[in-house]
């Protein structure tokens, strides 16, 4: 099957490259840590794009489309945001274009919120979005993207009525890492998405993240006292974390429809958290979600197949 | 004025040691940066506790009580703790004795409490707590102890009913420091606890605890769209918690009295908080409360005068 485009999800710190047949599927894929900050630092990004288009044979006048930090300031090329509320459809006409060699690049923009009080962005995550609602999923309602920097998007007709970033993965990296809970938490523990520990906790957060910062000193406490059991100190602190989110994020509208866009144990552990929180939520892969919304743009851009790809 | 006895709060990372006169007055003060880590580390308790007494030149028969970290495990000699509900009282009883050359030393034991799904610690604060009811301030109540991990402690009666620590001291310093806020916030500017940028963050913190992680990301996305100052960064983040932390300590008891024990900065900052939660606090001298209570443990250990002292 002939390739008609590339598209690639080029994050902070990792990059992601597909060639993609005419019905979205994956014909190759390269993957490796060259995010923006390597790829600014080192080689730089028309080098790093170079080598994963050789890495899965990329015909030379392949067409590409870039999702993610490629498009910060600190970018490769800044590709500017689309302000809320934001149609998904004017993020492929904000996208940025220009040619490497013979080659055509996009660069789809990020998404910014400047209501007062509730400064926003996401750059990588309103693709997946895009690509969500491309699928037929997430529909009107909140839809959850958890990782790092967990995003949770209003979604109506279509449009990103308004967005909230919690600093969840980071917050959880910070503690176990660099706090007082570093001498507790057993970092090689995986926490168990069905585990007690974890569900508990998740509970506890949900339903007082007025405590959050005295749940978090009652790990340290209870281990001193030997009253609570360490290995289940990162599935604690996790359970904490995210439960305070759904509660932050579900605010006052506690029966909204929930979409999880995630992969993996991320999946995994949010799944069991928003059913402990009584949510059920449809589930969305988010590496499938990414690259259909690269896959709706690129269509958008170059049409269900690109001239160069026959010719390729 | 002779000096009856020698008082020392002996911290995690902080030393102090105070001549007493027999009304509890400071006849002489040594200060250090040699807590129980660094005491531990190098020359060892007995040696620190020499060269400050040196510095103040301390009669050598002269009695010594101490409270703090000198105390736990890892410390010079394990005091161990009272359990809550702990008399104040009981701490006195509990406390350790041992000869230190032909010095009388007695080191303070912490609280400890239990309860399901509360564990918490404390050491040091307890004799702060013991210090603010011995000179008639903070009766029944809240009494609030602001610092790196702040404790909240019920009182009636003289006796510590229940605890909580809160970690919002640890948190600052871990997102000013270690969180992608760090670009953000202009460690140099210090927080106006009278500013409008602490105040409005201690009220949104207080209303609006189940969003702290997304109140967080706002400061940098704010000053990633140029929609807020650098300058007001970090007054943002200490408000956010601070603010939490107070919705989290009254819980379901919002009029109770509290009574704040902080000195300098910190008690402008809480009283600042309280204030704008709409709290009036009593206000203790934390320095004069640490002394009071050892002082009033001095009492009841050696008398009103000891011999030690007539005859030094």
């Amino acid at each position: 099957m002939s390739a008609p485009y590339v598209a690639v999800d080029w994050g902070t710190s990792s990059f992601r490259l597909w060639l993609l047949g005419p019905d979205g599927s994956v014909l190759a894929e390269s993957r490796g840590d060259e995010g923006m900050t390597v790829s600014a630092a080192t080689s730089g990004f028309p080098a790093v794009l170079a080598k994963h288009l050789a890495a899965v044979e990329a015909p030379d006048r392949l067409p590409v489309v870039i999702c993610g930090m490629a498009g910060a300031r600190q970018g490769w090329r800044e590709a500017g945001y689309v302000e809320t509320p934001a149609p998904l459809a004017a993020l492929f006409d904000a996208a940025i274009a220009f040619e490497d060699g013979a080659r055509a690049v996009r660069i789809l923009p990020g998404i910014a919120q400047r209501q007062a009080g509730r400064p926003d962005v996401m750059r990588g995550e309103e693709t997946q979005l895009a690509g969500a609602l491309s699928t037929g999923a997430g529909g009107d309602g909140l839809i959850c993207l958890p990782g790092t920097h967990s995003k949770w998007a209003s979604i109506a007709d279509g449009t990103v009525t308004g967005f909230s970033t919690f600093m969840t993965g980071e917050t959880f990296a910070l503690f176990s890492r660099h706090s007082i809970l570093s001498h507790t938490i057993d970092a090689a523990a995986d926490t168990d998405p069905q585990g007690e520990a974890f569900r508990n906790a998740v509970i506890a957060g949900f339903r007082e993240p007025q405590r959050l910062l005295n749940a978090l000193f009652a790990i340290r406490a209870g281990g001193l006292l030997g009253v609570s059991d360490a290995k289940d100190a990162g599935a604690t602190l996790s359970g904490l974390l995210i439960g305070q989110e759904i509660a932050g994020a579900l605010g006052d509208r506690p029966n909204t429809a929930v979409t999880l866009v995630a992969s993996g144990r991320m999946a995994r552990l949010y799944d069991s958290a928003l059913t402990a929180c009584g949510i059920t939520a449809g589930i969305v892969d988010a590496d499938a979600a990414v690259r259909a919304g690269l896959f709706a743009a690129a269509q958008r851009f170059w049409g269900p197949q690109s001239k160069d790809t026959i010719s390729a």
